[in-house]
């Protein structure tokens, strides 16, 4: 390349790379979020945060953060109590893919416009009408992208998602079993704590 | 909620938070890269990195990182020289944006699937074959609406781009005049540094 260009040639180390690490539009908080809501789905007791957790084996501190956003859009809804937890707000079938991306991470673009086509060197004393008059063709391409990809996930029901799982028909029950065991082992340290307690205040009088 | 699930209602302060930044799929680079690519459409001579960087009014460092990918993917092509730079190594009409984007910073996903599936705590000694015998459903419907995000920034060429910049017909021969400037100020510092050194030479003679 043109040997007048030694900035351009050999850039300052500092200057930040242009990201190549394939990183994805959505993180985790999507994955998880999607995954604890087909469990809900066909389940008629709610299921707590931490239930859910170790029912997939993830941080229940990230589906603590997780739940109360898709409470917020009015994809699940909570109770309390010592049976209290997550249930679906609405049915399955109306609950898009695109709904629980938008809850949890809220709207993501492709790509974020910097209106680069202002800075034209040529564009001395103003920017004319015609460099801003549209969108950026750039912009516009990505957001016809972003269109296609929003579509995509909104025309995919929570519905669809399950019916899609190859589960056998004992598994529900199972899982049933395994969440009722769950509860009714809480249900028993509460009863054990209340018990102890009132034997305590017995012995102390 | 569940008034026995303490980490989960209060989670740790060093817990990440899901993001919610509304951060975007492709970074500065992708766009700076298009819009530098518009400028070589239809332009005989090579323009340089440095060039580029200044026409636009962006980081010469960020377009020095830019060009050689585009390079390497075989979407420009560089010559030497003080008259050296970038042309595109082939047609406008075949290059799509999904090529450039990909170019720059390699194949992007909308998720990366992290197999939550496998860490059911139902699946207590093997995950059976049947969680696993497909892709996952989730993973699976992000494919689908990754591929329609790239299905519709491959339909688009960098000609279908340049065509619809509304720029009057005497914006072309403006920044040819504006690059041609730049190289003959660059041709002029040049043939000076020869006189100079040459005047010099003589006088120690």
């Amino acid at each position: 390349m043109n040997s007048l260009q030694p900035h351009a040639e050999k850039p300052a180390r500092k200057t930040p790379s242009p990201s190549r690490d394939g990183g994805a539009l959505y993180g985790a908080a999507v994955e998880y979020g999607m995954h604890c809501l087909t469990w809900l789905v066909d389940r008629d007791a709610p299921v707590s945060s931490r239930d859910l957790a170790e029912l997939q084996g993830v941080s229940p501190a990230m589906i603590a953060k997780i739940m109360p956003r898709l409470e917020k859009a009015g994809i699940v809804a909570s109770s309390n109590g010592i049976n209290g937890g997550y249930r679906l707000a609405r049915p399955a079938e109306t609950i898009s893919m695109l709904d629980v991306a938008d809850a949890i991470e809220g709207r993501k673009s492709l790509i974020t416009c910097r209106e680069v086509r202002r800075n034209c060197a040529l564009f001395e004393e103003a920017v004319p009408r015609w460099a801003i008059r549209r969108v950026c063709g750039i912009h516009a391409i990505m957001l016809r992208a972003e269109k296609s990809m929003r579509d995509e996930l909104a025309r995919t029901s929570l519905r669809d998602v399950v019916d899609n799982i190859p589960a056998p028909p004992d598994f529900a029950p199972e899982v049933d079993c395994w969440l009722g065991a769950r509860t009714a082992s809480r249900e028993q340290s509460r009863i054990s704590a209340i018990r102890a307690g009132t034997r305590r205040r017995s012995s102390d009088d």
